[in-house]
């Protein structure tokens, strides 16, 4: 199979595309639209089940016929959808099964969408039909350059209480435990007279009189994730047999928690995902993370940004509306951290419905709308970046990210049921983002070879192999940062015996002998060359085995004792941080371990609110410099270097300027 | 049929009355009181159908013909309540079909009251049953004045999932839209894969995975408005046909949305409503503005106070009481907005049951309490006020009131959720409410001629000939003021296209281009005359056609654009408020454009909280004076005038005294 | 049958003991640690019985005899648990009417603890065949000193709306009105048409549309606490025919509403309870007047702590750690107010399942760790303190404490509803316990005799026969105080007609015409001698008949009316507060009325933060003083008595020295 970016070797851009809302005039004046301004790439046919497949086995492909057609001749390529995001009324009503089913026991109902079980053997059996028969009739069709599967999986359901899930549960269950003392052992049944004789005697963990067994909680997140990883790779394995050499994707979230991406991402053939960064919160690092982690997901490969919209979303309480250029400023900043597809939701503003008052290419207000300007100029400046397409985004630093890591932290019961998992990971990502180093993200199980520092924050979850593999990266060398409430728990949230952090206490050199959390925005402090650091959330009790002390707690009846702690192991060393210090000591303690490393960003000095990212190829070398203030702004180049700017074609040497809310795109030359 | 002021030409005076709580000894006792406290009318049986058909079939009149002959006895007429508002327990026993269901399937219990499916054919069947037998046998009772249907339709239940709603659902659809296709145009149903290709697939929007289909859920709120007004009907029908001659209503109540009061009023002789202002909440303007509403709904024709508290209510978090003397002027603010009858829930203060600690005429404490002397003195000073009834408050000043647009505004998915229909009106009506102008509420589509300005706040849905009718108002010289966010979609809540506001374009003489709305207490200012003015909540991007801006936005990349815009169109203009100013900006806006029309409070200068109002008719005019404030006051009067203080007897010319918290209410010599 | 403290005439020590969660070499362990801890009594098998009854019918006791065994060898008795706080997974499958049912009308589901129907005769049935299969295996094992009861009975489950409780609740009325018409009366049915024409029509206050029937909520909450007192009385009558001399218990829990203890704890031979102060709230005051009323169930008979956590609990949001020192010092503070026993949960802190980070006696880090170092000390400590064991708390001043009145007031519908009976409890218990004045707590109808003084703090529902033993208590010289919303209504929560508070009218010398609460936060005052005192939440409208007022109101209408009042009435005196007064206030009033009755504390001048208290009989004498503050202090003893302090075995006379967070256990010589 052709690799993504040799079916598509230009930058793509284009949207949803959801013509059978308008009539068949307006199918013309939206190919026009798009010509000018530079679409080249639409996904149709997301929602148009019911009119696809009209009544059961009824189907009208001739209204989709012609669209391909009328796109092509336009010069627009399709991604097209399987259509099998939300069921039509007909399916609803003759297999009532089809529906997901809440805690309450009550079926969802229909006039929304995604109300299907994902464990609907019915449901499954209609998208077989309908996945087949879309296959069949476009495989051929020159405008299908991919398959868009399903869209945005699990959004609104991601779980399911009907009588069907909960004997696909057992099933799940039976495959990966085998006998049913494994489970028991497993989820530490003989506590709260759990125990089960047979699997039958399972059921979902649903409406409990009380806090629910954890490894039951677990496994059921585990197993909703697989079925509808399962739905996917039906789906795939599908329009794979048709058409065997279309690249394949579904589209991802943002913070997303009930799939594990890293374990959906090895069956796409690019990930793709739907960003839509909130304008009131300013330059949208989130984001930037999240970029950063969909590149990561296929070890660096680019992505494509799905959906972003272009002036207000409809789902917020309050929808700011973007400025003008942000739209344009962002759309650069995923480029500049591997996106090679710049996408939205969706081209034309719906009329009626839920969605009438999201944002579009063409805004209700039409073709002399600012909106519909700024979509023209960005779709047009980016056909002058062929360059782009395929190269990498170059990193030294890892992140340990693991969806069960954060499933498990996140389970009720704990010491401090306020911890965040995102809020962790971000408060180590954001110093490293504001100083512009690249970071790439991983599992803790996963080759490390490539970094020379891994970041593991909140490692609750340490899983068979994860600790040779972290012993094995730091004694050939590497430095390793891990932080508070890690090496907790097994895969099945069962705690790792021989005092907290069993698994790695031999490479961090201490141990730990109990937990103190802070109340809510309790604050204390730690010292570090009698420095008086912030710290909160969390303190751990700690012991010196190996290790040194590289700040101490400074007061309660812990005072004195340490904190942060670095050990020598093999090569290399390893970093706890035994609480949540102040984001200035977090940020200073990742300069001095990546710079011991030689990591330090291409810019030495930029102001605030400014981003600098590269993206490399053996051919090609680019510097992208992001302005998100609203003043212009100087940079100075490394002085050994000239660089062509892509957008301007001016050459650039020494400094280059950047204006407010924008952008400069330079290529080595 | 006699009108109502013909029927009780006195000033109506009493409360519920619920004697079936009390042993017959207590009737004398009552009948006595009320005597003495000037009670001319009560409600009788509002909740007593349990009493009356003790099994199904089997009735017992016999203490209800007793209480009503002891009650004519002592000069006491009745309002005969038709007792359908709560069902007896067999009812729900033998006819588990007769309950309410709510969105998790459930049905209501029994224990409360209003439990019952207003869809419910079982229930149907027997307030026919029962109505009949209460009109014929009360038909000839000469204490019968008029008949109270059922009581506070829909205040706990306004929404019922049964499946008998559900089929109820699909026929009220299939009668409005007559084909299936009409229908998914409306609803937009090619959004989302949501067409349908018969009734029968429609279900209710009940448990939806995520946002409904906002035609679907308008055409619901309509349909449950529709089948409780049924119920309404129903009855009507059956008293109408056994006492042609006796009025018919039922009773409203406050910032109520479920039900379209404008519709229901048709079908009501008289218009009444229950009142409970929050004593926490200083002088009751909200309640004023819904005194005005009702007054509105039959085009001025007087209404009752059906409902208000003596001393406190028992469903508020914390009920405090009304401070001594704050019941009789609030009575008297009533009378002065159109109150033509003053009653309470209720007479006699429960000893069990749910209500017990809601207030009444006579209170736990009795006869000697200071309740019941101010009960009293109010009674008997009512006996003063004939030549009130029937009379008219004057109005030149029309306020835009439409439940549809209430209904639709405050759907989910808007670009600002937090809007508030209401407050909105509110914003406007309290600027002319603490100015003394009286307004009139009326909708879009009515006979605007009567009035010289009219206001229609945030008119987001334009209905047809809405536009006609509003363009036709200004041609012929009116002055028209439209809020922010109208303009924007039709009656299935589809949007306008052409850009927004375009039906209101031609009649503004701009065009809108799109919205941003501000974050939660974010604010901004407009400038008019070089002042700043605050503004918040929203902004438009407005382009001037034809129009002129009188006040433009003062900062964000929109600065210089236009915020406030008046168009000449034809005699009259249009003027347009693209954001929400503050309050001050508005009194003064409605202070010029009244002016411009001659229209000036009767009092030119008063103290704050003093509402000056008049009642008139050809044969009598009124004016109320209101003091709200702790301390006394004088007030000018237009000095080429005599009245006489119908409570003292005293004369007034030039200027009258009224004490805190008193009224004075001048009849014209 | 013995008493327990022959049965255990030590000071017993130890904890809930679950070894099924652990392999056989732990056991050995285990008792090793325990009898170096200075363990002799654990609770075993609570929840155990999925592992003792493996499927229906099939038992398996061989690893609870060997468990037993090795406690017994050594020197560890048991509280054998009746393993029936949570059914088995064979159970719910086999018997799907076992399970609970929530208002939704939804069953429980497994995998939890305690969903079963307190009304499920399946679960009945089983529990009878296991407690009688345990106590025949168990009758004459020489460790078995106690029955343990089920567990926390309520604690989750104190609801059940399944179809089979809905039957059982008809019974129970049956029961206790005979007759339909009986019920109407009680429950006031003649209001909003709630009349019922036989049992059968009577259904759970389940869903219902609003206020549901105060009557039948009220009698609700006695069924299903009489549901769940018969489940108790179910297995303590077996055990006590298989085994008549060993005592039987169930374990209560702190501010615990659903069950009325007073009612239980005739049926319990010791009261136990689980008590765990949240550290972040300083001195525990609400748990040492929880202790107190533990004490005061049987009449002063010592109770046992049978759960508390050594370091910090799971199931708060955030769990602080107790600093060190404080469990031992709260364990004292418990045995100064009546405790014989101080146990935990749990012994070994559990690898798996939901509670396994909450505290336990052998943490996660094992025999070496700070807890169990402490765990180790005071068990070895309390070795000193048998002469402690059956002493009593001498208490002259008694406090009103009633579930029903704790039932009927937080029943919606009410002049205030945040009135919260818990707290205004303890704005009274408050004041005495930072004087350090004993008290112990009573029913309105028990026996006064015992007492100087009598508060009975809101005592809103007045019942048959409360009204003569209050006069009587107070003609008879005693001093009674009443606060506000006291004496409003009957058993049945009916209004005692009359006037407000009409059964304590004569006593009190008052009359209460009306209440006005204050608004949330809003803040008032009333004088005493000219001082003003702030005042809050509520205001009686009082008349004086024969008492004087003590304060008046110092604002609004009610100005100068009375706000505190004293009657003399008989030999005694009655006050009431018809407001509530400022704490300093109240502890003023307090101080006075002791003081007149010659009550004062044992030690006159204490720091704040230090308890004193006695624990006396004919042959033993001890004070205890403990300082829950973080500097030592220095108190002065009577001068006339020697001490021996049973701790340090020092002799003390005139003063002695107590350390940060420590206690001094005086024994008088």
């Amino acid at each position: 199979m052709k690799s993504v970016s040799e079916v598509l070797p230009n930058m793509s851009y284009g949207g949803d595309y959801n013509p059978e809302q308008w009539s068949e005039d307006v199918w013309y004046e939206d190919a026009r639209l798009m010509k000018q301004a530079g679409v080249n790439l639409v996904s149709v046919g997301i929602f148009s089940w019911a009119m696809l497949e009209r009544e059961e086995g009824v189907f009208d492909f001739e209204w989709l016929d012609k669209i391909l057609d009328i796109l092509y001749d336009h010069g627009v390529n399709v991604c097209l959808a399987t259509a099998t995001a939300s069921t039509p009324a007909w399916m609803a009503k003759k297999y009532p099964n089809s529906l997901a089913v809440d805690k309450h026991l009550v079926p969802y109902s229909i006039g929304s969408r995604q109300h299907y079980s994902p464990n609907s053997k019915d449901y499954i059996r209609h998208i077989r039909i309908i996945v087949r028969k879309l296959a069949e009739r476009y495989k051929d069709h020159p405008g299908l350059k991919m398959w868009h599967i399903n869209n945005e999986y699990a959004c609104h359901v991601s779980e399911c209480y009907s009588e069907e899930s909960t004997v696909a549960f057992r099933d799940w269950l039976q495959k990966r435990y085998e006998t049913i003392d494994e489970l028991n052992d497993r989820w530490g049944t003989s506590f709260w007279s759990q125990r089960y004789n047979n699997w039958e005697e399972i059921e979902l963990p649903r409406n409990p009189a009380t806090f629910v067994n954890p490894g039951q909680k677990l496994d059921y997140k585990r197993f909703m994730d697989d079925a509808i990883f399962h739905l996917y790779k039906t789906e795939k394995a599908i329009v794979n047999e048709v058409t065997p050499d279309v690249p394949v994707f579904t589209n991802f979230m943002i913070d997303f928690k009930p799939l594990d991406y890293f374990k959906w991402a090895k069956e796409l053939d690019v990930v793709t995902w739907d960003s839509y960064p909130d304008p009131r919160d300013g330059v949208p690092y989130t984001h930037a993370m999240w970029h950063d982690l969909m590149r990561s997901l296929k070890q660096g490969q680019p992505f494509f940004l799905m959906e972003q919209v272009t002036g207000q979303v409809n789902w917020r309480d309050i929808n700011l509306l973007k400025k003008p250029n942000v739209m344009r400023l962002w759309s650069y900043s995923t480029v500049a951290r591997g996106g090679d597809g710049i996408m939205f939701f969706q081209w034309r503003q719906s009329r009626a419905g839920a969605e009438k008052f999201h944002g579009a290419m063409i805004p209700h207000s039409g073709e002399e709308s600012r909106i519909y300007q700024e979509v023209k100029q960005l779709g047009n400046e980016l056909k002058k970046l062929d360059s782009v397409i395929g190269t990498r985004v170059p990193a030294k630093v890892g992140i340990v990210f693991d969806w069960e890591n954060w499933w498990a932290i996140e389970l009720e019961g704990k010491p401090n049921n306020n911890l965040d998992y995102l809020q962790q990971v971000q408060s180590y990502y954001k110093e490293l983002y504001t100083r512009n180093i690249s970071v790439e993200f991983v599992q803790a199980g996963d080759d490390l070879s490539k970094f020379e520092v891994v970041i593991a924050p909140m490692l609750y979850m340490v899983k068979p192999g994860d600790r040779e593999n972290l012993e094995s990266f730091v004694s050939r060398g590497g430095t390793l940062l891990v932080s508070y409430f890690s090496g907790i728990v097994d895969e099945n949230d069962r705690i790792h015996l021989g005092g907290y952090a069993s698994p790695l206490k031999k490479l961090l050199g201490i141990s730990i002998e109990e937990f103190s959390p802070y109340a809510e925005g309790e604050k204390s402090y730690i010292l570090q060359n009698s420095e008086k650091i912030e710290c909160s959330v969390w303190t751990d009790i700690i012991h010196l085995e190996k290790a040194k002390a590289l700040a101490t707690f400074g007061k309660e009846w812990y005072k004195g004792m340490p904190a942060v702690t670095q050990n020598q192991f093999g090569q290399g060393k390893a970093i706890y941080v035994g609480t949540q210090p102040e984001p200035g000591y977090i940020g200073k303690l990742l300069e001095t371990v990546t710079a011991e490393k030689g990591i330090k960003p291409l810019i030495a000095q930029t102001p605030p609110n400014v981003e600098v990212l590269e993206r490399n190829s053996k051919e090609a070398k680019h510097v992208f410099i992001l302005n998100h203030n609203e003043n212009d702004i100087v940079v100075d180049m490394p002085t050994d270097k000239k660089y062509i700017n892509l957008l301007t074609n001016e050459e650039v040497q020494a400094s280059v300027q950047v204006k407010a809310v924008d952008v400069a795109i330079l290529k080595a030359l």
